[in-house]
């Protein structure tokens, strides 16, 4: 049981966020740099299980907003999302006993992480997607009812906005704007919660399960198989992320990316080795549906990933070029993403697919 | 001398602050029934001279910002004033001892006062502008140094954003995109300031200015003359206001307008009724420039306003139609804002224009 995230464990939790955040989140990397930093300054961040929360403990989601192109280019410092969460804490006159990440994908699982250890927190072993989405009102706590404000966003220039909206949906569509005025990435406090609410609306365990994904495909676990398939067999004895399988395998013939309104929406193509059969993966910040020579095989809020064939690690989705040899890896989504309550919110009609949600196991793979 | 605005005021307050409104800043006639219904209900509003406040009063600025094309759709609520003033009285862990308007400019002008009389609060006889202006670092305040953050922006939802920003340019940057995720129109708080600073940041007496304005055009003073020179009287006769001219008079030949970004940007084209001469008025909510067959006979900070021949009444930028018959009236910005510190501000590089800032005494009127 792993009871802090300390310097060795960046590494493996930078790997398994990357592949939990399909395709988006920001590249880890940058998380990680940050995430070592802090930890190496302050040291280890203390994990805790949702269960050990106090049922009044005050916890504050953390995360970074913006387009992951941007993201690339403008490194996001520990010290806004201080100013985020500090703001958060002033408005509601209550300090932070916890944080907890928003998603456990990318970037956006490590800042979290990062920020724990400066302020000498624990982090909840738990996050509000289980993987990475791109709009604010897509989280588990949502579903479960939890209100997303009062919301706070910080950038470099000290400038904070506080968003005392209705719900998540509108906390999305007044701060994406004011995200991309900020120059396309700043960091948020948001989802403020007692410890009773964490334990009934989050996804539990996920930062553990990023870890032991991050472990396998570094050739820490299941040592001898090849990459993919460690990660596969990881994803297999997650209690979390069930029918893990690889759903296709070539040669990325095209992408087509556009950045808009603080997204990437996008398409990139793959073509199978021999030649026999191209797939489809359809992204907006993470990868959404992907369809084999037509028919689809794994979609929305189900979980997809491409990989780099040869060492198993995610691609984020602002990364794919042509010529890249890689693996399409879907696996379902925690069971809390595909209920009749949270499909309408994480499911294909949430992202404006016409296509109906069909559970990976009722799917050929 | 006013020392209360009642219901015997609003009409003569709607009429003079929609000629210093230069074209923008909301329908008056909106305003003014937001303005009757609050007098009606809870009293006249005290009118408090900058003179006669405490150092240490807590004055906070109010004001609609939107698309005026917008607004004639969208009538603001008090309420939505309400909630903007009370979270950032709640955010400063101050109450509101004054209400200060943050343009005398149409609609900008009397919700204020609405909003001072809901609250049983004085009004205080001035203003950040002097005039309208589109955008929130446009004022005095800004140009004496006050800081229009922290600044509260709420709509007719119950939603509430505020802003800590560095400056009142980004203020403006943030909270615009946000406005037009409103629907394009909101009311908000900001510039909260304290006697003192009211006292030197200010352009005093703009209210009391514009009831006499409006009470000149209504026919009430200077009897016997046309509306127009009724006008143009009552603008001598002010101390705040210089140089007051018809540069030009004829009939609306074209208008174009674009609603972009949550402003009204436009040209109208006026053509001499003896076919003698065109007059060109440039305008983002508010008029900018005139020029008459190419010679600039006014340019922004000092106010232009298009007013109908016969009634003297300002005609707003939104409701510019071909065939009217107007006058377009011009005199002298109050020296707040065509001082050195001022012009980078509000003068035409504030705005994009290319032409250098020329005194309207300076030009042929």
């Amino acid at each position: 049981m792993i009871t802090h995230i300390g310097l060795d464990d960046i590494e493996d939790l930078a790997i398994g966020s990357a592949f939990l955040g399909t395709g988006g989140g920001g590249d880890p990397y940058l998380g990680s740099l940050l995430c070592r930093e802090a930890i190496g300054r302050y040291g280890p961040a203390p994990l805790i299980d949702v269960a050990q929360l106090a049922d009044d403990a005050a916890v504050f989601g953390a995360a970074a907003m913006g387009a992951p192109t941007v993201m690339i280019e403008k490194l996001f410092s520990i010290e806004d999302q201080d100013r985020a969460v500090r703001s958060l804490e002033r408005f509601l006159g209550r300090s932070a006993s916890a944080i907890i990440s928003l998603e456990i994908g990318g970037c956006n699982s490590m800042m979290p992480v990062a920020y724990a250890a400066l302020r000498g927190l624990p982090i909840v072993d738990a996050d509000g997607m289980g993987r990475a989405f791109p709009q604010l009102q897509m989280t588990s706590f949502n579903i479960a009812g939890v209100r997303c404000a009062p919301m706070t966003l910080a950038d470099e220039h000290g400038n904070v906005i506080l968003f005392e909206t209705e719900d998540g949906r509108k906390a999305e569509e007044f701060a994406r704007p004011v995200v991309a005025a900020m120059g396309a990435a700043g960091c948020m406090s948001c989802y403020p919660m007692t410890g009773a609410q964490v334990r009934r609306a989050s996804v539990p365990g996920t930062l553990t399960a990023a870890i032991e994904i991050g472990r396998a495909v570094a050739g820490k676990q299941y040592a001898g198989r090849p990459p993919v398939e460690r990660l596969l067999a990881a994803l297999c004895d997650q209690p979390l992320y069930g029918d893990a399988r690889c759903v296709f395998e070539g040669k990325i013939t095209s992408v087509e990316r556009v950045t808009r309104d603080g997204w990437v929406f996008g398409t990139c193509r793959i073509e199978a080795l021999g030649g026999a059969g191209t797939a489809t993966v359809v992204f907006q910040n993470e990868n959404l549906s992907v369809t084999v020579d037509g028919e689809l095989r794994c979609i929305v809020p189900d979980l997809l990933t491409i990989v780099d064939s040869e060492t198993a690690h995610a691609i984020p989705t602002e990364r794919l070029t042509y010529g890249q040899r890689v693996s399409v890896v879907a696996c379902a989504a925690p069971p809390q993403l595909t209920t009749e309550a949270a499909l309408p919110i994480v499911g294909p009609k949430g992202f404006g697919l016409t296509e109906t949600y069909a559970p990976l196991a009722s799917l050929s793979g």
